[in-house]
């Protein structure tokens, strides 16, 4: 067709609802936006509260570079524009996630806090910011892989915290210090909020 | 970064694996990849078998052009590219709800032969293709959206089977013929079939 851009598109319920969905997986959908330097423990953190989850019996997906950067966003670069689009398409996988009532985790730098704040607005009531603080000197000493090496030699450009800045969240709904708290006791912040927010059954 | 894109980026197994999911589920993930013409009954097929599927317990998701021409796809247009980029991406996504252990059902006209290959290459063994098929004239009868007779009268071009070719699969998994057979027999098909694939229990 020679129409421009979709427009007018209207995202219709679907017959199987989301509260059926909810209904039939024991618990609500929400997304685990983790965000964080390169190293600050954000997949580490999103896999073992994954694991915690599923082990009270809750329908989780995790969302990372592993399998965002290997296929939807494989046509995308590190450019800005990019890096601005991959988050994009991330927070629109994120909703249809959530909208399954999957509790999905997405572990990202998204470094800048206008990229989150889009895919916050496409589901204010279930996205769930966890923010892994952690000094960027405690980063760098794990540098698990190798990317703060390459940055200080000058072999990336534009890295977050290095060369790029990283803008903190202001109120995230969880916060955790990767750099002073163990896994253990990250993980039960985050199950602990999901309780509180009846995501999930207590 | 400055780096091209992504490449060397592996698709490691989580935590919580595909099959974990699946046992949480009870049953696999699949994508249903629904495919005719405009009118053919596509949409209404797939929600029809999502319901007959939520009430046998089964985790379901829906990707049609309301969730997706609304979101992910939303900077798409209707040239020939973006529309080979839309159904890439819907192929992309429908391959995370299967590795989620998710039965998802798409309902795209996706008239390409090629397009369907590679949505279903990225996952052979679970990729489940339904040919809607039905006369292109019991389709402009039905003309739910009112486009054949916006295509007649030239008011939009490149319409699937009045102005640009639909290439029928050579072997689906399943094929319906929605201008001749119910809907309630159309849905047992593509259960039957599910089953039979131990896709779900029987």
């Amino acid at each position: 067709m020679t129409e421009p851009k979709a427009t007018n598109i209207k995202w219709h319920q679907q017959n199987v609802t989301t509260e059926m969905k909810a209904s039939l997986h024991g618990h609500k959908g929400a997304t685990l936006w983790f965000t964080g330097l390169s190293g600050s423990g954000k997949s580490t953190l999103a896999n073992a509260v994954a694991l915690t989850l599923h082990e009270r019996k809750v329908s989780t997906y995790v969302l990372d570079g592993d399998n965002i950067r290997y296929g939807l966003s494989k046509n995308l670069g590190f450019s800005t524009e990019d890096r601005i689009e991959n988050i994009r398409r991330i927070g629109e996988v994120a909703r249809l996630f959530s909208d399954c009532a999957v509790v999905n985790l997405t572990a990202f730098i998204s470094p800048f806090r206008s990229d989150r704040d889009i895919a916050r607005q496409l589901q204010p009531n279930s996205f769930v910011e966890v923010y892994c603080k952690a000094d960027v000197s405690v980063c760098e000493s794990r540098d698990p892989k190798g990317l703060y090496k390459k940055a200080r030699a000058g072999e990336i450009s534009g890295f977050t915290g290095i060369d790029a800045p990283y803008e903190a969240p202001v109120s995230p709904e969880v916060e955790v210090d990767t750099g002073v708290q163990s896994i253990e006791s990250s993980v039960d912040k985050v199950i602990e909020y999901l309780i509180r927010a009846q995501i999930i059954p207590g």
